[in-house]
């Protein structure tokens, strides 16, 4: 491309649903590790991380150069779920890396490459294995889209989008829904003691260890502990949604480890191929792998390249550098909120999230929209979340450099500066 | 890899769920064009093209020229749904390449890359659009599995994999399900037109114009005429779902441009991206065009990879070549069909279909997958469909030779032979 | 009461969902056999019956004897299902004179005492029987206004009413309600066989063996006899909900009965208390009878004052004099509304059901209404039926004299005349 | 009946779903004011009173003087919803009675004759008024048994029994279901207010003041105001189901009166009619009766028996003598349940309810239903209630007589010592 693209042309072309172009107005043409360029040459910090499937950062060189290979020796790319060598040793490395250290035995099943495909799979398969219709999920989860995974999805706005009731599903009170004082679980358990409590005992619980979408809210360890402990009293599944906070996004590989707990099923895709590349496992426990053959599916279950760097990825997770590196510099996200909310009183902030899933609930509406916006044009990609989008969310790639981390940290202090204090800005301007 | 894929590695470490891998029990590695080859260095035909996502055969030079390009030159991978350079191209050309010259007229919309995202982005919006509940779909109709698109699939077994009732969705007669003399559309007409008949008026009728899972079915175009008729009349929008028929599989870029009909939404997948990687598109008039932003998305709906290869793709429809050299070898196809159901009566055969997407249903039960699994061993991967896989499915690349297109029917021929008169077989072994 | 009431009084206190008082805007005070009086003194001939709840016309003198007998002697009211004397009484006088004749074996189920409570408890029984959710019903079937019963219900007014979704239900064509050369049931059947058809074999079937409020529409035996083969095929319970058709209704006590079939359940209600009371019952065949105690209940299942006039109504029974009256008046009702549609050619009238439950459907727009609001004026009670109200119907008393038969006749066919000559009335008057 | 009834005739003839002749196996005859009578001429007193129905007792004089009268007049029995003397005569003398001394203001619509067809109505005309789908009821509420009643009715083993999953519902917890310090309605507001809780703004709430089915609950007149609060403040219909709790039962008219709230709407059967004839209303407040004609009925609505009887009964009314008597001996009722659980520490007793609705809920399980078996022994009839029969009820007649109300607690007393002290009973017998 030589000449630079119309912005209209998406306006023109493409539905009335497309949404992130219109928070980030411009059109992007390149980019490498955290780093992302549009057609005018202008330089972005990206701290979105494409809504969290780029944890490992844009184009990293080794799976490229896999990928790159694999496609020049027409290597299969397309073969729903035949056996292909990629798939072959994805499956062996993932074992031997991810589950055998974590002393985890899943089997692994590829539904359809998109998160709300593993959730759609999920649900099915806890249904069938339990013969219960219901499940439970938590006020401001996010699970997807199409309509069995919305059913578990809190927004209301997504879920009018339904078209049709959604059914099946009970929603219960996520850890400090109500308050800081009230035990949540002891109102679930409640309701599954009570045989007159209008609640029948559920197919499965399906939870986020740290909600993305609803506001980066935190689950306690024990409040997840505890979790587990009323599924198993009970014989329900527990199904985690580890879509957008697994694959290393808190601080270790599967976002429950530290928990200590270990869910019957658990749904991985997003950052799952490393590259950016449509990808999906659903994580079974092998007691509960009862499905019929072809019983769920969907075409593109088997990508091949997204197969290639997804097991290039796994490198990472061969010693606990990587693991070490998040931690260290998930304090100084840490305490560089901490600090702006003390030094910024008018954001009314909160500091929420886990590793490198953090963010700032301001308690002013639209005020983290606003300061979302000033990070952009400054040359940061943030986003924001939550019911109201009152919270602006970092996700910076795992593998960023301190330097590119500071750098754009200063333009978020810029961003909530100018946006608190306009005055100033007209006065600079 | 240079060591072979141990096969038991599948069993081991995938779910239960895996199907095509017991249909054609080998490890693939390698492909090109209508061949694929396995880690025996076995050569095999491929009329399964899979599963209708590799109309133009594997990796196509190029489109994977191009890829390879976009890569090495650090292009924007995974973007959801920013502009980029490469969704602005691929809008750009397929407006010009395609909807201009059939005079259609759709805003384009980019769902999670998979056919049951389309289809359920479709439903969405025929229920807000009308305000209505229901939709109409045909028996045997294959829709996707996530709940909302297996609400109007029609096979019983997939239906049951959901573990919980699928409502809001009433199943028509498809052309011909009774008996070829009934007209199932005044039926239909009966059910709208009596106020007493317990179907409401719906949102949508949703239908393929050539049935691939439910066994090969094609709609007269008529049939398809007044379908579109009773949704004017009674102001139901008409949905047609062309992940599978379309992108040329019938003989034209859409399914349905001989019946003359103009659907007010349209689903592509599989081929759309050309080169087997994952995209989807939901083609919207754009009056309907009424999505509020995000109020349905997908992580990997802005699939750049997919981009490159998809505009790549849309040089075949430059001018009509590509569509004649499908029509010839569709003939050749019917012919061979017809003959060969009419030298083997003990096949009790009926030759299915439209364009590259043909069958023979044979009344013996079992016998299709037998001949199929026959195929398997001498070369050809082939699968069947049908409530009962009672039909044997033909689905070559459209870009394949002659001389490979003969060479799959031979072996079509030998393992109906080999099925029927299976003494032969005993003789020549 | 000495004074008059005043007629704006039920505009003033009562909802606006009252109905007939509106197609009879008087005040009624005084009944009795095929009469009633207004406050006026008028005195009009009831081809009504309470809407099917009078079939012995009303206060029988008998039923009325023992009636006031048994409240003279303060026997119990209201019991729930304690066991009380006339409970007792009447399950035996039930088994002895209606079922033992008949050769059938049911036990007896007192749901709450109205139409839809006996529907609601025959779909609660088949779900558990069967283990599956789905019931097939019929177009134009009437079963009830409760949630359950108002899903097997086909009017799409009444159905809209719910304000929810109707679920668990799949609609197929009645007799004839295509075109009288189309086998509805082969059309039924097909869908059942094929494991591709959307529709799951459902726990029953429901229908009435001639539908009252859908029109009067009288299946054939035939029909009904390849219903009951159908369901015995696939394993289905049939339902007939016979608390329109029943009670003599159609010229013997069960309205099956000439059709040679033995539902698995049968619904009672309107007339089985013989004197309007409320009462509803539910026959469950022996092997069915799997409830758990009060796993369905209702307050007013006990309502002795019913049990003591059905069992009195039940002497009406004790020999065949009562149907051949029916059948010899039945055979007069047919042959009068055969000449009045052959002499008055603009009513496009077509006759209509069978036994006592006729009418005669007009294809002209509100000309039923009309004929029924003249009838009205001159002293007759009848009402309409059908989606649009394009039937008037005759439901005389099975009690009725020849005299009062002729009375009402004559009064029809000068509504006819009036309604389609309007002129010449004009004249007369 | 000279002759005594079988018993076993029940068991044989009848379904097994009956419940209370289980629980007290007896054959009833005759009843007056609080006494029963059964075959044997063994005297009952009764505790019970028709589940709630007979809160006047059985056979009140004047009642029953004027129903006879009414029969042997040939009074109009059965009459849908047209217009008759008796109804107008009702309508008017409910509005002077008890509308407008207690300042409220309702139309009046007669659904079928039973409690669970006016709640039945009454979630179909709040659907209609809001457009909204779902409604918010709460633990342990008991509303019927009808589908759309099942719905949001709370007891598990209840719900089961639909044999299909129950929709449009949220279950809330109740007044002190959770602990007593947790303010359930926090919670519940928290649910409304927070856009991504998954809980839709309903169409309405429903309640019952007292809980009776789900074990004499009763809300403080706090917690009822703060409901209403809620309601008022989101928009939303509050229903009051006073079908049990209603008529005087807990010492008021309706249940809600020293609340201080004004209900949408309201659901009233069983006592209504005074006598234990059938009859159910829903009262509805004017600007919200937007029923089209018969968008709901029902055969039996207009029960003119009923009619005569209720009017009767609406004399109890005319001044304050008869709460006042209730008031006074309700306090008597409850020192004597007081004191009885201070008696026996070893019933783990708590007391529970309002008014003449009250209980003693006891933590051994199994416990209450060996008290009403001992009682029923002694001549006493008693049910008991809770979602595992903990509590035992008691449910006197409001004009139950000083003398019969202490004979009926002594027996109370008795049973309890011989439930506790079992061995004594061995010695006595």
């Amino acid at each position: 491309m030589t000449h630079k693209t119309d912005m209209n042309i998406f306006a023109q072309l493409e539905s009335e649903v497309r949404s992130y172009c219109r928070s980030f107005p411009t059109v992007f043409t390149k980019a490498k590790g955290s780093k992302m360029w549009d057609e005018d040459g202008k330089e972005y910090i990206d701290f979105f991380s494409g809504a969290g499937a780029l944890n490992y950062g844009h184009n990293d060189p080794i799976m490229k150069e896999n990928l790159v290979d694999y496609i020049m020796n027409d290597g299969i790319t397309h073969s729903l779920d035949m056996g292909t060598t990629e798939k072959a040793t994805f499956l062996k490395e993932f074992k031997e890396t991810i589950l055998k250290p974590r002393d985890l035995n899943y089997k692994v099943m590829f539904p359809g490459p998109t998160g709300t495909n593993t959730v759609e799979s999920a649900l099915k398969l806890a249904r069938k294995v339990t013969g219960r219709t219901d499940v439970i999920s938590f006020t401001n989860g996010f699970h997807g889209m199409t309509i069995g995974a919305l059913s578990v999805t809190g927004n209301s706005f997504k879920r009018k989008g339904a078209g049709i009731p959604l059914t099946h599903t009970v929603t219960m009170p996520y850890d400090n829904f109500v308050s800081d004082e009230l035990d949540t679980l002891e109102y679930l358990e409640r309701f599954l003691e009570d045989g007159g409590s209008g609640v029948a005992i559920p197919a499965a619980i399906i939870l986020e260890t740290v909600q993305g979408e609803g506001g980066i809210n935190a689950a306690r360890y024990e409040w997840l502990k505890k979790v587990e402990e009323i599924c198993r009293r009970w014989d329900i599944l527990l199904i985690v949604d580890d879509v957008q906070a697994g694959i290393g996004r808190t601080g270790s590989f599967f976002s429950f480890e530290k928990a200590g707990i270990k869910p019957d099923i658990v749904c991985l895709s997003k950052s799952i191929s490393g590259y950016g590349l449509p990808l999906a496992l659903t994580l079974i426990k092998p007691e509960y792998d009862i499905w019929e053959p072809g019983e769920h599916n969907g075409t593109f279950r088997g990508n091949n390249h997204a197969f290639v760097t997804a097991t290039a990825a796994l490198t990472y997770w061969k010693d606990d550098q990587f693991e070490k590196k998040i931690t260290k510099q998930s304090e100084r996200l840490y305490s560089f909120l901490e600090d702006l909310v003390a030094s910024y009183p008018e954001l009314e902030g909160q500091v929420r999230g886990r590793g490198f899933m953090v963010g700032v609930c301001s308690a002013k509406e639209g005020l983290s929209e606003k300061i979302a916006a000033q990070a952009f044009e400054r040359g940061l990609i943030m986003e924001t979340a939550g019911p109201k989008d009152e919270v602006f969310k970092l996700f910076p790639a795992l593998t960023i450099s301190d330097e590119e981390l500071e750098k754009g940290l200063q333009m978020i202090k810029e961003s909530v500066e100018a946006t608190v204090n306009p005055k100033e800005l007209v006065t600079n301007g």
